[in-house]
């Protein structure tokens, strides 16, 4: 506390990241990374962009990946915005759209980081509950409100609506803008964005982060109508005109030109989900039908800080949330078949 | 305008940054680009971390950076606040330690993205004019206010304040915090972190854009009292948690560990900066005195604008600003000797 700060820095929760051990030898579950590297070609894409340029400011629009992203989703540039990672364009969607006088609507158990934005920005916010499955009901949403968002598949749950129900919300909403984070979406998901162009409400939010094996270069975007788009825009450009560096540009666009890759590192992990999904079960876990790079599961009889607890210290981290109803799980980020497979074998052993 | 947007976004005014053209065969000597690419050492660890470890988050804190800067500059990893640019660390000092109830004291010409911020995070702004030779006078300051923002050398104008004007400056606001933003110092001027110690209102930004030629890398920097750089971290903890990529806090650490290339290049645009002040002079300018890497000249006899227009025909850039008592000021970039003496050749043209 300090009479230099501004008033609204007193009140800030500010987000809690997971860990980020500095060290190599752990087997790291916790923060929903892919545990495989990014393409080879956004990795030469870099090393090419790696030269003297650096000494140039990067396009502050971004336009080249914009370009690359409407292409690969069949939209127009207008309806394409880029930022420095996801969580960086949420924050300007909560700045630019979500700021209304009725509360903005979320689900009370979803990413950590939403209630944090309305902390910031002086959001009044709504948490709507998940039912007793931990499902989204969209129903339940059927209330005045200056806005909607939620995740899709549902951090941490993993749990997936359908695109009927995401229709059925934005009919429900014609006047309040609706999000659709979708951060793990192309592990077993449908986008919404198949939905843009039919609804001047619905912004998407994705990231490079997860799928596309890029968590270490902060990359972003969100697809909607060009109004939404521009609203955006407005605000990053009141903020910092030039948020993705040439790097992370080049990158970006790389990654969408290797469509073979991704489609087959999405594969291996989900075909590693199932497996590590049937493997739980073996051991006695309810497990959470996950459309996501992560399971949450519970055991019965075994609390779940203990388990967590117990697999650090084999050096296996896995990320455990103390919130009410779901502090008896935890969620686990898929890993290579092998460090699944070390995983299960320690969880073999705390159990028996 | 449209229903969706959060009020704010109806009345901002976007900071617009100077043109990045697309065309290599432009002369550019508009936004003030280093002529000088990146250390090698930088490259090399840009390039050493371009591998699979892009899958994993950065570390959120940056401490590695933080130790680079804090070593370089005799302080310690408290007192300093790294992030995606200067212009990002300015959006959060704005947010995190500017908006109070009385008005933010800046002066009538400076930074352009100043008054931007204030739009976007409510904070009421008072501009105090610069004297007639457009210097900032810190005796007019003496006013009741919330906090004070400069820049030094002030930008557009290249002019410097010594440090015992700031020193006055500090003593006379001991109750609010004191924003210098030094983005150009390391040609000519003396850091005010310096002074970190001796005064806790005193922030002080840099960025790796135009000393450290890593414009195109996107780092800026904070450095002050342990509780201002607090609570800059709670916010960019209630925003995005992790602004910085591996590539970029690479290139970055490696910068600060190459003293000799800086200091060299430095060097080289000042002895330039010399130079061209004097053809300059010959060619009839006015130039202001500069500590920065650009020079603010006008021509008696001639019209900015049109100088600005004739030397684009001729495929060189260099930024006119229209605001009144500017507007018959150039703002002309430091080049290499070969740019330079391209823009005085095409000047000597169009005045003949």
């Amino acid at each position: 506390m300090s009479r230099f700060w501004s008033p609204v820095v007193h009140q800030l929760t500010p987000y809690v990241p997971g860990e980020q051990p500095k060290l190599d030898t752990l087997i790291k579950l916790n923060t929903n990374e892919n545990p495989y590297g990014p393409s080879p070609r956004v990795l030469e894409a870099i090393r090419a962009a790696t030269d003297d340029s650096l000494r140039l400011y990067p396009d502050p629009s971004g336009d080249k990946l914009k370009d690359a992203i409407a292409s690969y989703h069949g939209v127009s540039r207008p309806q394409v915005f880029v930022g420095n990672s996801s969580d960086e364009v949420l924050g300007i969607v909560f700045q630019a759209l979500l700021k209304h006088e009725q509360p903005l609507l979320m689900p009370d158990i979803s990413y950590g980081f939403y209630p944090v934005y309305c902390g910031l920005f002086g959001i009044q916010a709504q948490q709507v509950p998940l039912d007793d499955s931990l499902s989204i009901r969209v129903e339940d949403y059927r209330q005045p409100c200056g806005g909607v968002i939620l995740a899709n598949p549902n951090a941490p749950t993993g749990r997936l609506l359908p695109l009927s129900a995401i229709r059925q919300l934005l009919d429900d909403h014609p006047d309040q803008v609706v999000v659709i984070d979708e951060a793990y979406v192309d592990f077993g998901g449908e986008s919404a964005i198949a939905l843009v162009d039919d609804y001047p409400n619905l912004l998407v939010v994705h990231t490079l982060s997860k799928s596309r094996s890029l968590a270490g270069l902060r990359v972003g975007y969100a697809v909607g109508d060009a109004t939404l788009i521009e609203a955006l825009e407005r605000v990053k450009n009141s903020f910092n005109a030039y948020p993705l560096d040439r790097l992370a540009l080049a990158g970006a666009v790389a990654s969408f030109e290797d469509d073979d890759y991704f489609r087959h590192t999405c594969q291996a992990v989900m075909r590693t989900r199932a497996q590590l999904t049937t493997q739980l079960q073996a051991l006695g876990f309810e497990v959470l039908p996950s459309a996501a790079n992560f399971v949450f599961a519970r055991h019965p009889q075994h609390d779940a800080a203990m388990l967590a607890n117990g697999l650090r210290q084999q050096a296996v981290i896995v990320r455990h949330f103390t919130a009410p109803r779901i502090n008896q799980y935890l969620r686990i980020s898929i890993g290579t078949d092998a460090e699944c497979a070390r995983l299960v074998q320690v969880l073999g052993s705390l159990l028996s």
